[in-house]
């Protein structure tokens, strides 16, 4: 399955974005790859008072386009996130479409990030984003892959559920900052896909220090024995990578972590809601 | 809290080892360690049929030489762990005794090593070994802590329950090998500091090319932060340092990570049994 990972940067320009983002599927479907997949909020300025201004239902424009751009190419797109609007209610939201540009998946960010600290940093997402409730996973042509958003990767007990749910792989378009991004980044991605034995595949904005949110960039792909396949440094542009799904199952037989769990010491399960 | 981490070599003659952890203790005690922890299996070769052999029932004579030496030199001590034998089981054990020499815990590792990678290792302590079936913490006068060995690390699901249970340090005595050491052995305590917000603390066997089984050394310390406070190398020594653990606190109020698990959709819990 060859990947292609857009790191782009985003602007204020809520349609420069969209067709920026069409052109490198273009791009990225002219040079081969499978599976496109772009960043967190790719289309908005990654400001939480901005979320509801560019808002989209489902199945609008921009939902559209992204749609019309997987058909035309015959690629599965991970359409990164955007901001949807249910209601009066905002969410953070990635959609992915298979080659006929058929919705085949969709998940509203599940955890928010927010931080408050006394005399420091201030971001809060839940001032104007509404959380989503579902585990999300789908079914492709190359094997059945799991997908979060950005903070949604810091809860071991989401990845777990997708590992158990048969996710070989997992789809993270995100946006680090500069102060978590260095620290944390890699190292999350390295321990979900160890842990999970499973490809993490973390797709990030680019950089523009000229923008009011500094992205960590540094797209990444991790394997299933927890090393770095790719990573990409903060500057826009493309990045493919080819992954070898079977490595998950061979992995997953020499190390028997998923199996050796102590299931009747522990028991991870979905909440009856 | 000062902590020493006693990183010996095991020789095949058991007293030996316990005469060398004792000298080693009374060093550390010395030099002014609150809390000294020696690494798994310190009394006996790391070889699966041995285990038996050695193995000795709850109170045996290495069990009071252990609880005299913490008493004698008033400290806290993680005992690395000794093969406990309890009727026509052997268990890897690790006991914690107090400054008076109580014994305060007790945890018998709870995920077997069984392995068996291409080109690399065999191993399988469920040959001769039986699984503990208990997640281990207990207090002390610095706060609460937790207890796994080994294997268990890589078990997301321990670690939480620990985190959950209150533990804002967790100890470790292990021996990774020398496929899964220089692969995974740091990963592993960083990601679970990390995603646990508490302090890590691994030690290990020194490395001895001329024994059957060859350890990966390197005992670590990561913080809440997932950051790598100290590391050693392969070699036979004590590793000082001095850890604070209001840390945990401040950490997880910055990065809110265990408040905002969303326990309306994921539940870990312990097994009913």
């Amino acid at each position: 399955m060859k990947i292609a990972q857009i790191q782009m940067k985003v602007v204020s320009d809520k349609n420069k974005n969209i067709n920026r983002a069409v052109g490198y599927i273009e791009d990225a479907a002219k040079n081969g790859a499978d599976l496109i997949m772009l960043p967190e909020m790719f289309s908005c300025p990654y400001e939480t008072q901005q979320f509801p201004i560019y808002a989209e239902e489902d199945g609008g424009s921009t939902w559209k386009i992204l749609s019309d751009s997987a058909k035309a190419n015959h690629i599965y797109l991970i359409a990164g996130s955007i901001a949807e609007r249910d209601d009066d209610r905002t969410y953070n939201t990635s959609y992915v479409f298979d080659r006929d540009g058929s919705q085949i998946a969709k998940h509203r960010k599940m955890h928010l990030f927010d931080i408050d600290i006394k005399n420091g940093q201030y971001f809060k997402e839940s001032d104007t984003l509404s959380a989503g409730n579902e585990v999300t996973c789908f079914d492709t042509e190359f094997g059945r892959f799991g997908l979060m958003i950005c903070f949604d990767i810091r809860f071991t007990e989401l990845s777990r559920l997708m590992a158990l749910d048969g996710a070989v792989a997992v789809f993270v378009p995100a946006a680090f900052n500069m102060t978590t991004g260095p620290a944390h980044w890699q190292l999350l991605f390295r321990a979900r896909a160890l842990d999970n034995q499973a490809y993490y595949i973390g797709t990030s904005s680019a950089r523009d220090m000229s923008s009011s949110y500094h992205s960590y960039g540094s797209s990444i792909i991790t394997s299933p024995w927890g090393d770095v396949i790719s990573k990409a440094d903060e500057k826009e542009q493309i990045i493919y990578s080819t992954i070898d799904l079977k490595k998950v199952e061979e992995i997953r037989e020499q190390l028997p972590i998923l199996k050796s769990r102590r299931r009747d010491i522990y028991d991870l399960s979905k909440s009856i809601r």
